[in-house]
């Protein structure tokens, strides 16, 4: 079969055997979607070799629960030892054992089939698209946050950085809060959460703004975006991390002393609260889509997504 | 009166007028303590003018309440504006317009008398040492830390640190939990907190430790503190902020978004809270005093602080 590695530091379209597993579903993959941790692991973020992508819908093939089969399913990425303390009381997405999908000790969904154990898998319910069905893991790890922090519908919020991340968790802010604003660079992008109820801030305007927000999510990716979340937040507020900033990073952490804000650092979210947010509508995810390619073309699919302004990049086997 | 001054960038001991007020009270300090913000300050930290500390006992020699005169008092030491929305809710320790004791915008307590408003005094309970009263207000802040976190008798918690911060906050933590570990680099230093509660864990003996704590508090002051923090804790763990840091840090914040640590930054504690623990002999402080200088020798008492090991001078004017 067909799959997009990255190999001894070099990105190639392999051909390589269908899995086999006996423990574990075989899924054939209908859609794959390129994310930014995609990219960075080509820029070598995280040592990984193998076959990358990790957000996915597809059709379970082979299951040794023949419930599962024929299945149109999504899965969950991490998948935990099973016999540690936190895979035991039912959390494996920070067992130290892990694997990650496409991104730690495990071959990931830019490929025809790939492997996960039958408890990683959702089934995609009927009226949700392939096309929005990929973005249950981000829209997870975006919706997640609301699980790590309390939101109020009067919270002020603030989402910084308009790329993909920004976008949808600021939509998923706004199902909590009538006060979450993204703060961007473009219009165009933002437009897509402003028609759910977010309201777009140009960063030129940011100086304009009070320090009165209470929650701030940092999804940008840039040291800036930390210190004008820092201009932004009252005195005891919250800073969301959702970004894995490249090494290390240089911050005003006498600030976050001196103001007592609290940082949240938050990666991942619940599936099943994804895809019923994608059931109901509750999100605009399908105007995030730049192109899809056939995965024949994912080398070219994955230099349009390194381009400036690219938004989602999906991927057909 | 003789004050100790921080002015054009050189320390001095001054002689001032006896500071007047109408609105506030005068209290004639009987004993204060140099902190390690006054050092930063010395360094240049905060940009402050004028004569420093903020760690004091004293009498209250005049005030417009007559109920206070004459009484045994300590100072909280932020003075909010009184109008704003916070001070209105009864927290000015974050009034974007307060004064700060010795730190900014208010003359400190290194002096012969020092005012306050009486909303910021808080009597002495009798059988409190003037020694153990100065501090009342490091103590506070260390112990604040309970109200932002949550501990159980059984959580596991490190502090990283054995100087004077370190040292209270170990003692305060260690009243919440029985699993209390201090980390530092002297034996003799933590034999304090061991005394109560707290077992001392040297610095070489941290890679043998797992990341099992749930909560760190960081009050090193170091980056390297924050490096050893992030290795000690738990998935989800908290990692508490104490140390005003100097400038920009250079930190691995990627691995708190990945591990989902959350950070919570610290600065200020309820003096009435610290009073009782004094009150009750919950912790051991007069084993912290290195030594005591008269005013008049304030600058030789900086000279001593400033010396590696120190530990907590007082000054008596």
């Amino acid at each position: 079969m067909k799959a997009l590695q990255f190999i001894d530091n070099q990105l190639k379209l392999s051909e390589v055997s269908k899995p086999v597993s006996e423990n574990e579903a075989i899924i054939r993959v209908t859609k794959s979607g390129i994310c930014n941790t995609d990219l960075e692991i080509i820029r070598g973020y995280a040592g990984f070799s193998g076959t990358i992508g990790h957000e996915f819908v597809g059709i379970v093939e082979e299951s040794n629960d023949k419930n599962w089969l024929g299945k149109r399913v999504v899965g969950e990425i991490n998948a935990g030892c099973g016999i540690c303390e936190l895979c035991q009381s039912g959390d494996s997405r920070h067992c130290p054992n892990r694997t990650v999908l496409g991104i730690h000790g495990r071959d990931g969904a830019h490929a025809e089939f790939v492997t996960l154990p039958n408890v990683n898998l959702l089934e995609v319910p009927e009226n949700v698209t392939d096309e929005q069905a990929v973005f249950t893991e981000p829209l997870a790890a975006a919706y997640g946050i609301l699980e790590q922090v309390s939101v109020s519908p009067e919270t002020r919020i603030a989402i910084i950085g308009d790329g993909k991340l920004g976008i949808l968790c600021a939509q998923a802010m706004a199902l909590a809060s009538k006060n979450t604003f993204l703060i961007g660079k473009h219009k165009d992008k933002m437009s897509v959460a402003e028609g759910k109820g977010v309201e777009g801030i140009l960063l030129e305007d940011v100086p304009k703004l009070n320090r009165d927000f209470e929650v701030v999510v940092e999804a940008s990716g840039s040291e800036s975006g930390f210190a004008t979340a820092l201009d932004l937040l009252k005195p005891r507020g919250k800073l969301v991390l959702k970004s894995t900033f490249q090494g290390k990073t240089n911050l005003e952490m006498w600030r976050v002393v001196v103001d007592e804000i609290t940082i949240v650092g938050s990666r991942c979210g619940r599936f099943a609260a994804a895809l019923e947010l994608l059931r109901d509508n509750k999100v605009d995810v399908e105007s995030f889509i730049s192109e899809e390619f056939s995965l024949e073309k994912g080398i070219e699919a994955i230099e349009k997504a390194q381009q400036k302004g690219a938004m989602k990049i999906l991927l057909k086997p």
